[in-house]
């Protein structure tokens, strides 16, 4: 090598120490009382126990989640924390709980099932005790046949799916190779969607022909409709059946169950075997406020220049309905209270203000978070923006199931790569390494990433999230991983901490163009 | 090496060769044949799907064994099998079904609850509305601090399991390193059970315990009993409340759940929560016929010498009462069945008669196989043996779930290996490599081998019997694997007509000495 391309090399490297010079500040001071803390003291399960099970189902517009609300809103007051309120974020709709659900097959013989009535469905007309009638539906032609057959009766819909036998373990986390995989992502955007523009378009069609089959159920007098969107051993999936609109038109009771008990049925009716069913489900719905709320509450900045500036940090409270929504998302919301706690537990005065938030209408789509986003910061769809836009550091949000923090999603900010890998670094030791480009979808932090404000969502270890939590009615305390939450508290605590501290707002993509012009 | 060692090495190697040239013969044709029938035209899943389905819980004593038995009896009729008939065994008690099963919690908010009646308890005077009560019991004297605090109440003990997840696949193959194990076993009797003598005197004075606490709650008043076997994410142990015996005192209702239902109770007593629960189950007991039944039916001998000898196979026909006994044991029954069908559809005329026996009361003791065998071949206690016995040359047993055949348990026989090595080589490429000396227990080829007897269990692959099925409400048919139906059927069938031509029965162990003398 000549001494003048050696000369080249130590000043490169010379410049590329420079640049590592310039790192993101870390306190590790603060890092060590926040593990401390998080760590060692930690009350996430608590949390989550009366998130959970204390509260039960905590549907969008419910008693279980105003139960919730009202008790997440108490217990940050507990802990200090400022101006804690249910603010209003905008019309939703009725409310809607289960007061009985109850189904067996009463012949050939008697078994019981299980099976949860759809939200926003009607109860039965007392117990009804009918026979089952399957209904081969490829085309809406297919309908004519039943007419005049299904009056009193209960319907089921021939479905493909079977109760296949998995090999492979129910709960996962990421190995080196996913995560090594994620950080090497090329480009944000880019779909790993299964759902292909055929298979969307399949998908409609197929909504419109259940749509359609189901008004002639209801003209034809039909009394309970059963379904299944798939599901296992006694772990099935639950959706909304109903729309939840005060004016929505009734629709029929309609149960969903898993698939051993629902294929059941139908191969005996397909060997013309008959089948009895009885089914009492009552429901009720409350109309008497129709509005949105999420539970909001501060930590009040300290610095007389940043006091003014808003670090949030937050996760969905409300659920579906069948069962206690540990994982989706009451993890969340512990992980997010927790989070405070710690830093008021630590007894820190940070220079922004951090403000938690607890959505509600996420399940619905993410109304809650969405309409806060609005009324505070801007509206997507013109892009007309406040006053509070401007003094807005960032988002970090919680909502995929009950796995540990393995690093952040960046959502297409190069800008903050740097900062997220300075802050994460101290968390290398409980396996949060991992920035990608890559956006991630379906959680609150897209509210804010719309009118382009930093808006978050961790990378978190699955677990059991798509194969027996995520909208099923097995989705209970339970199925929390004390110390995956008790990492993920810590960790957030850290990076709202470090938010809060930063001599600057974090840095922001461009501004997206308003949602009308595109 | 000298000249005289060198020829005793090759009079050796031609005695090693000699002892090879006598392998057991192998008749390949009727293997194809079999083969052929077995794995292109299976019938086997339509067997299962009468077996389960449509004949409901085959709980010993109940209706639905009485249908599965009927069904079974015509079918093996159907296909030309020859003096088919229920064929009693012995006294058994009362039959039992379940009638209604419904059981939700009503505050501190509504949740539908997945549990089933344990079998032969009473269910409970109409709809009980009632709080629940949470027992701390460690000893008798713990019981006091309830006395006059139980009327009316639902009783839940405080348990030490909890709901864990796990990372581990519920179904299982067996590994080749696993095979291998089990191939080279030094010994028969090698006892791998977790039931150390500690630990069954732990198990016995917790029981004791329980049986005390149990007649405490009756005196008390208490509505129902709540217990815990466990099983996650809806599915639950199933298990036996009460005695069968016609003259057993009455207890009182009790119905088990799940892990996540049952403590999710005891958490909210543990926190002062006040839980109250809705009940209402209806049982039904049977007694107008207290006798137990096998079904029995027969392909007869066709050669002069041998057609009074006899080969058998069977499974046991009866299950627990929670979902429809899929794996436990639907699926030997369904196998055993498919195996005399091949053999009649491919038209073999066995020299021995070959015998299909369905077992009765297996759940509760192996009564069934017992009692047939004590009939027929002689009585383990006295060792007095019948003609029978020494006309009998083997019984092959299907209960180890759905699993596939990989091999078979010699039970201790060592002169039987050659004879099922050469058998089982021709289904190498099916998965069945495997002979192992060791003994299986706890299904009904004991009943056989305790008379001394060749009788054998084949070894399964697991899939999600100890996870999900044995003795759970998830036992349901689409718990079968198709594949190792079919696999196991075609296997049977062939050891089966091996055993039925074979110039000599199969070789035994000495006999065994009169348990009464042990």
């Amino acid at each position: 090598m000549k001494k003048r391309t050696l000369l080249a090399t130590a000043l490169l490297l010379q410049f590329a120490f420079a640049a590592q010079a310039q790192q993101e500040p870390v306190n590790l001071d603060a890092v060590h009382r926040i593990k401390q803390e998080g760590l060692q003291n930690s009350q996430v399960m608590q949390t989550a126990f009366y998130l959970t099970d204390v509260s039960g189902p905590r549907l969008s517009g419910s008693p279980g989640l105003m139960r919730a609300s009202e008790w997440a809103k108490k217990q940050l007051i507990d802990w200090g924390l400022q101006n804690a309120r249910l603010e209003e974020w905008g019309e939703f709709g009725r409310g809607w709980e289960v007061e009985k659900s109850y189904i067996a097959m009463a012949a050939p013989y008697y078994q019981q099932l299980i099976a949860t009535p759809k939200a926003w469905t009607p109860g039965t007309d007392g117990a009804v005790n009918a026979e089952a009638v399957l209904v081969h539906l490829e085309k809406e032609e297919d309908l004519e046949q039943y007419r005049g057959k299904l009056k009193g009766k209960v319907i089921l819909t021939k479905i493909d799916e079977k109760a296949e036998t998995s090999f492979e373990a129910d709960a996962k986390r990421y190995t080196e190779e996913e995560l090594h995989e994620l950080a090497m992502s090329l480009e944000a955007s880019r779909s790993q969607s299964r759902w292909t523009p055929e298979r969307i378009a399949a998908y409609r069609a197929r909504m419109a022909l259940l749509s359609k089959a189901n008004e002639f159920f209801q003209q034809e007098g039909a009394a309970v409709l059963l379904s299944s969107r798939g599901g296992t051993h006694g772990t099935h999936f639950t959706s909304n059946g109903s729309p939840y609109a005060p004016d929505a038109k009734p629709t029929l009771p309609e149960l969903e169950m898993g698939l051993e008990d629902y294929n059941r049925i139908v191969r005996l009716l397909e060997a013309k075997q008959p089948v009895k069913l009885e089914v009492e489900t009552k429901t009720r719905f409350f109309s008497d406020d129709l509005k949105g709320y999420n539970v909001v509450a501060e930590i009040p900045g300290t610095d007389k220049k940043l006091k003014d500036e808003v670090v949030m940090l937050g996760g969905h409270l409300d659920s579906w309905h069948g069962s206690t929504g540990a994982t989706d998302n009451a993890a969340g919301v512990a992980v997010m209270m927790e989070a405070v706690r710690i830093l008021q537990a630590a007894g820190f005065k940070p220079k922004r203000t951090i403000r938690i938030a607890l959505w509600g209408g996420e399940e619905q789509g993410l109304h809650g978070s969405r309409g806060y986003v609005k009324q505070h910061f801007g509206d997507p769809a013109t892009m007309k923006l406040t006053k509070e836009h401007e003094k807005f550091s960032a988002y970090y949000n919680l909502d995929n199931g009950t796995g540990k923090i393995r690093g952040i999603y960046l959502q297409g900010n190069d800008a903050v790569r740097p900062v997220m890998e300075a802050w994460l670094a101290p968390f290398h030791d409980l396996g949060a390494t991992t920035t990608t480009i890559r956006n991630t979808g379906g959680t609150d932090h897209l509210a804010f990433d719309a009118v382009g404000l930093p808006g978050f969502q961790f990378i978190q270890d699955e677990i059991e999230y798509d194969t027996r939590t995520h909208h099923t009615n097995q989705d209970s305390y339970d199925r929390l991983q004390a110390d995956d939450l008790r990492q993920a508290a810590t960790i957030v605590a850290s990076m709202v901490y470090h938010t809060a501290m930063r001599d600057k707002k974090l840095p922001r993509k461009p501004l997206p163009k308003p949602r009308e012009a595109s």
